[in-house]
């Protein structure tokens, strides 16, 4: 069994969802990576091909997320099998999708697969984190434990870490829409991490995220959508995206739930309680990156995968 | 029926509870204040007698927050009823058990109930924060909200005003200790105002209290305990409870879930999961506010009441 080659789904996610910065992801039900993995004669972990990337990332083992997710789960199995992965970008990178976060989730998880599964879904994410965190200096967990868990997922940091699967509520959709344009991460991170904030933000945030989840477990999507505010994160990082205002309130105008940027952007999401609303949002914020800033854009939408991770 | 008095009863709260700060509270089932109110001939709202206060509360119903609570559900109500009111506190003043909160809470219930009850719980809330607001200038709506409506509640501020009752797991028992102390809540409140917060200390209280209203859902005492982590608010009001960091080490070593300050102090509160911890717990900080801080205390503990404001 061990010798076979496995096709691994991870989905891209959101992450920093509304007042939840490094607190909430979900996982999509579209787009995502493919990983394909082979255990290999010896010992390392080689990337024999990445394709849809545009030769954008690196093919060396120990920077690529994905491949150092797997070495951090094949030293915690103590395993001293090789391992030989290809790895198909089919998600846009530096979208705010989170394409390193699929990445280390299909890595962690197509290794613990082909060991036969030692470990749990917790301990996949943790090796998903450090794969991550080793690769590109940054963890967000948000955007990686979603990859692997599906679902709605809360982070909260501290000892022990915490991941939450929190529920999905029935109706809910979700509508991205990513616009041809770059946002740096870093860029994104330093713009809000130089600054401090006052209560007068804190206070509205902290009620907001409080609000969200308990949305969640009572499956009000209408609190849902107003607890998307975010007075911290989302009026700076707002800047970095061209014709924002106008994406969000042709979003709201349309009848979306909420409104705010996916991970550190430049990509948009939005909540909706059916298809065709989905649809008409995705439509009326496509068209506002056109007609604001002359993006085009891509996009999806659909329910949250509560699956995660998954062999093809 | 309406010429008869009523008694009624509403609790003292714990608000701002750990990384909740102006959003998260609780209804304590003891103690609390006592309010009868009777319908009078004339209009007006005249408070007749206060007991149990050392003379420290202003009779002037335009300024206690009591009668201006029921004024104010009087006004909602157009009608042009006068009540007279005795008022009975039977808690500690400025002690951070939310003594106003549960006055103004008194207030805006009785006059609901000997009206034959024309408002949903949501309006008298409403009453309840603006009695208090109008009264002392700053409405705690996460002390007066739980104080009428009971259990855990979530004030999320903004359009429409979200408040949200949340689960109360059935083994949770809730301890506080108030030391015979001082604390300015305008001072307390002033403290942590003036100040600036970076996202080090934001992202953590984010984290534990989207976990703490999940740990409330689900039922995980420990997560609870463990969401009890405030980075914000109580390192600051911390310097102003003698002996806080020794009582909390007690709490904790004597096996609380967790322990932080009771609105803005100078009660500690704690959260443990069976009565003989509680008063373990309890016992243990009372010894520590004496040994670390030569001071005498007050004991309540028990379970959250989910009943809050009531008719006796």
């Amino acid at each position: 069994m061990r010798s076979q080659r496995l096709r691994v789904f991870a989905p891209a996610t959101i992450a920093n969802i509304g007042p939840g910065f490094d607190v909430l992801g979900l996982a999509l039900s579209t787009p995502g990576d493919v990983l394909e993995v082979e255990l290999a004669d010896g010992p390392g972990v080689e990337i024999v091909e990445i394709t849809g990337d545009g030769g954008r990332l690196t093919r060396d083992p120990m920077k690529n997320v994905a491949s150092r997710a797997a070495v951090d789960l094949l030293r915690r199995a103590g395993d001293t099998h090789g391992l030989r992965l290809w790895l198909h970008k089919q998600m846009p990178l530096a979208s705010g999708l989170g394409s390193s976060g699929a990445s280390s989730a299909a890595g962690a998880f197509a290794a613990n697969e082909i060991l036969g599964r030692p470990f749990s879904t917790h301990d996949v994410v943790l090796s998903a984190i450090e794969g991550e965190c080793a690769a590109s200096g940054t963890p967000h967990a948000d955007n990686v434990a979603p990859s692997v868990m599906g679902g709605f997922v809360l982070v909260r940091g501290g000892e022990p870490f915490d991941i939450v699967q929190l529920p999905v509520p029935d109706g809910l959709r979700v509508v991205v829409v990513h616009p041809h344009c770059q946002v740096s991460t870093a860029a994104a991170r330093r713009l809000v991490k130089e600054r401090t904030y006052g209560l007068d933000v804190i206070v509205p945030n902290i009620g907001n995220v409080a609000a969200l989840v308990a949305a969640l477990y009572v499956g009000d999507l209408q609190l849902l959508g107003r607890s998307i505010d975010d007075r911290i994160i989302e009026p700076l990082r707002a800047t970095l995206i061209p014709g924002f205002d106008d994406v969000k309130n042709a979003a709201l105008d349309a009848g979306a739930l909420g409104c705010s940027i996916a991970g550190s952007g430049p990509s948009v999401f939005a909540f909706a309680e059916a298809d065709g609303d989905a649809q008409r949002i995705g439509a009326a914020m496509q068209a506002a990156f056109r007609s604001a800033a002359q993006l085009d854009s891509d996009l999806f939408w659909g329910k949250v995968s509560t699956e995660g991770a998954r062999v093809l």
